[in-house]
């Protein structure tokens, strides 16, 4: 174990102070499960009661998925240099399928372990990973197929059902008709439906044996919809504790899975730091450090050394692997017309690989090598979409769908391995064509869950793609995509920063929710339900503690109406005291109430009389008492 | 004429400085239709040389639609005490069937003529208003309808257009096919197709003859999807100079008409300076200072107050009311199961009336009278709905669905009068509700544009519903809504500033945008094709011209690259000089050109000895010449 370097441990107690604060008027909670060790966090969001004039009843506390771990949790101590506590481990060693190494396997690994001049900025704690014991496959997929119900999948069951009974008998779950387009909504999702689902392809469940921190999430269009938070410095800027602090930044706000795009000479250690303080899923693209071991010169690039680093990320922890292994060498030259040719750094790196060779994609013709990688740690497959369109003019055309016919062919072989698979998707797509993406996605791939970056509808709004993504999310959200891979702000124009983050988090939270609510998901309007109600009661705070995001509601609100006072203001602040719709509307409402007009004597009775004493009792709408 | 108010004075000056500034690359260019005073206010966007290493081709300029007004234009002086150039008071005054008034016709605009007091915040110059001769009806609608196709319909024309013939012959043309849902989507708009399709109803061209100022649009599913941005004070806040900064602001960023939603005691000044400044349609809610001329007690609201309000604003100029006509008494009461009943200000102002009184709302049964007021001055009717949802959960229900109906009714009755009309639609909608929102619209209101709210497709993101709104507005508007009403960020918790406005307008943009690419608007797709183009090429500069807000678009490239240098990099920012995807697509596309690699050969042809070729170059991107 190394000496923590100070000045790192300088920034990440820093950090573990500003980005750990408690989410305002949440409190974390734990569901146990069929044994002690196994305790489902989520986040309940209290409320306040009614005003006694609106009926002064009881609001039920809310309760909501919760990816963002321990570091909301005021009773968890944070310390960056030690990581977060190991979770699952005993679930992995329970299984005995799995021994400890002795040392790293990787070439790469082991020479960056011993290299001194790295003692400032590696991780101290780390032990040494797990491995599959020979001939065995410790995914949750073969789990699943040979009938067995994981601790795992009973956490993702639990953790699906967001604690829906404590609503069951309420007016919150009240909700409209979803249109699924054919997906398998369950009212209550059971650990044997999570079971089925991973043994089917439908849903991948990621998490690698050597990340045990990670707090089980499950990836299927038959669940809440997720999304992807893309973290990572490059060669022009970041540092370690940048990039952990936008880790724990992008789960705070609701990053299902993080991906570490790093680049850099820092980039193992940079990960090492991110996957021990990580509680959701980290997924990669081996092929970025692939292509630094070689100077950055594609052609260079062999499958040992490929492979080296696959095992390298695999034995850090890496839950899951973007593989562009569908870019084929005959898809390359369909897309030489395009308007933007390729634009997946991945896809173009092999792009290049399959040229300068005139070779078949080595990661093609290692597949079957890759799915025995991935089946000795549980990694999943996120088979990229190297060949997504970079725009408008260039969607859905044939090297795009070329390559997720490919796709489905390598999901087979994986499933014949058992190893969990999704597919990634576009890119930019206009409206108009979202669908067919999803459709051909789920015919070609046997439903194996669609993972979509946007996709953006529009090219002419730089500054603004995490909007114009958002609208191409929700709608393939809603057309069965199982999760969503976010796009800031600065897409196509630089490096996200915090609050950048930040942005792009909640325009993909609001897609995801959106295509829920569309889809019909139990419970999805639960929250909406109860904000709006808060809203129509002028219960400011509880407005804002139901919201995506608390602190910015109140600050906006604040703006206009500074005052404490105004929080519990019987009137909002685009109308003034004076003249506010939800006043009157609460008038129509007593009105109709204390008068008995319900909907269709409203429509029979005369209402004369009854105009006559409401002018009598002065037309307003609070009478004392 | 009345002295200007010094502060005012002031204060507007500054304005002209902070918001006039010309839009980085573009120039306003004006094409002049069949006479010489009908000049069509356009921007072009000039595009720079492609690189050499990527061919060295001139890039055409790009004409895009421009409602921003003399604003943007460097060589217009702007004096916001004297207001813009009475642009169509000649052809108004052509036309032979209206006359200047003697007097104001309103009794409350003599009033606030007269009180010496308003002397600090009136406007200086106005001249006194026209209205129609007697039994003349001034509406576009009637001219439409007796065969005439005014110049105001010739500017549309050739404003839709927008100039595609410049670029006829280019690949800046390739557009995928639409799916318009039924739309009547034109090649090319001809002011025959404009005349026609106000005639029929399908589209309104909203131009009080007393806001000569405007610049002829229109508002049609069969044309560009507009956009409203909403402006105005509060009780509790805003002011005179502040609002008119917010229209300037508004159409800079591309609002296509402005609603004024001011309150308080300034209103009818206000408004008088919003219009003399505004080169785009205005709309406002009459019903809102109605109320505040019987302080805010609605159930002392009358007809002759109401009556007095309208005459008062159409003389001010004001191009569409927002008339809740179709609150009727029997749909009042479906609201009171409601989770949040009316939300509404107007809705819930007369459902309040109709409640106190017992009686059918008197914009109903006065609609007749209205439609006589509407058609001497050519306001056009927005169709409010005042029983729109305000949540999730009150979609799509028997009191909105109810309402719509009536609607249609009243539709038919003002285009019996020959008043445009518009029909203002949702609110909140779940995404799988959206469509039949409009498809019902189209059925009941026989094709009469729609002009929805968002709609919002989830209430769980306040500090956020530009986004939850966007998302419902694309969609809505993919369907057939010709204008889309902004959300800003501040919905339901404040009032919007500046940075808000901008915010709300760059989100509704997109969703325009959104729409227009998927219905298959021709032409839609040529800035999409034209910014793609220039973002592959690495003309960065071009990239954020073209975009819809280039000053956000820089300054977020700024923030990473911050150097001049770096904008004419062949490189960007996310991925670092070194790895960079453009850069090797580049490669594959100048090795399939070079070698004569097209998309069926390269399937059939060995590539063996091209790929020899290729490393031996040095397999690099940048070859020297």
């Amino acid at each position: 174990m190394n000496a923590v370097p100070s000045s790192l441990q300088q920034q990440t107690e820093q950090l573990s102070e500003s980005v750990t604060r408690p989410i305002p008027g949440s409190r974390k909670i734990f569901v146990e499960g069929s044994r002690p060790d196994l305790r489902v966090a989520m986040r309940e969001i209290t409320q306040t009661q009614t005003p006694t004039i609106f009926g002064g009843e009881e609001n039920p506390p809310i309760t909501v998925y919760d990816p963002s771990g321990p570091y909301t949790d005021p009773d968890a101590r944070i310390d960056l240099s030690a990581g977060l506590p190991a979770l699952r481990a005993r679930w992995i060693e329970e299984r005995g399928d799995t021994e400890q190494l002795g040392q790293l396997s990787s070439q790469f690994g082991r020479g960056r372990e011993t290299n001194a001049k790295l003692d400032t900025v590696r991780f101290p704690g780390r032990v040494l990973p797990r491995r599959a014991k020979a001939g065995a496959n410790v995914s949750q997929m073969h789990y699943a197929r040979r009938g067995i119900i994981t601790p795992e999948m009973e956490y993702v069951a639990i953790r699906e059902n967001q604690r829906l009974e404590a609503v069951r008998d309420t007016l919150l779950l009240k909700q409209h008709g979803g249109e699924s387009f054919g997906a398998s909504i369950q009212t209550l999702i059971t650990p044997e439906f999570v079971r089925d689902e991973i043994a089917r392809g439908r849903a991948i469940l990621p998490n690698n044996i050597n990340h045990p921190e990670s707090e089980p999430m499950i990836i299927g269009r038959n669940f809440l919809t997720k999304i992807n938070a893309n973290i990572g410095n490059s060669a022009v800027s970041s540092g370690i504790a940048e990039e952990v602090e936008k880790l724990v930044w992008s789960i705070r706000w609701g990053g299902d899975t993080v991906m570490d795009l790093s680049t850099g000479k820092h980039i193992h250690e940079t990960r090492e730091w991110i996957i021990r303080n990580s509680p959701v899923p980290i997924g990669t693209v081996p092929i970025y450090q692939a292509l630094e071991k070689v100077d950055g010169r594609a052609e260079e690039l062999t499958w040992e050394i490929f492979r080296d680093t696959l095992i390298e990320q695999a034995e850090q922890g890496v839950d899951y692997f973007t593989i562009h292994a569908g870019v084929l060498l005959r898809y390359v030259p369909l897309t030489a017309k395009r308007v933007t040719g390729i634009v997946s750094r991945g896809g173009s790196i092999l792009a290049k690989w399959c040229l300068a060779h005139h070779k078949e994609n080595f990661l093609y013709t290692h597949f079957e090598d890759i799915c025995e990688i991935m089946k000795a740690y549980d990694v999943a497959f996120s088979l990229g979409d190297g060949l997504r369109p970079g725009c408008i003019a260039d969607a859905n055309d044939a090297a795009q769908f070329g390559e997720l016919e490919t796709l489905g062919e390598l999901t087979r072989i994986a499933w014949k391995h058992d190893v969990q698979t999704m597919i990634e998707g576009p890119g930019h797509v206009p409206m108009q064509l979202v669908k067919e993406n999803m459709d051909k996605q789920l015919r070609e791939c046997g439903e194996a869950p669609f993972y979509t970056l946007g996709p953006l509808t529009t090219d002419i709004a730089p500054g603004y793609d995490h909007i114009t993504s958002a609208i191409g999310a929700a709608m393939i959200g809603w057309y069965g995509t199982a999760m969503l891979c976010y796009v800031t702000p600065k897409e196509h124009l630089g490096l996200p920063n915090r609050e950048d983050v930040r942005d792009g988090i909640m325009a993909y939270k609001i897609a995801a929710h959106a295509a829920d609510l569309a889809k019909g998901h139990p419970g999805a309007q639960v929250r909406d339900n109860a904000l709006s109600k808060a809203r129509f009661e002028f219960r400011w705070e509880d407005q804002f503690h139901l919201g995506l995001d608390p602190e910015k509601a109140k600050d906006f609100h604040d703006e206009t109406l500074p005052k404490d006072a105004h929080k519990v203001a019987h009137f909002c602040s685009m109308c003034g005291p004076h003249f506010c719709s939800m006043k009157i509307t609460q008038d129509v409402r007593d009105y109709a109430a204390e008068h008995g007009v319900d909907e269709s004597q409203a429509l029979q009775e005369g209402m004369a009389e009854k105009s006559a004493e409401f002018l009598a009792q002065g037309a307003e709408v609070y009478r004392p008492g």
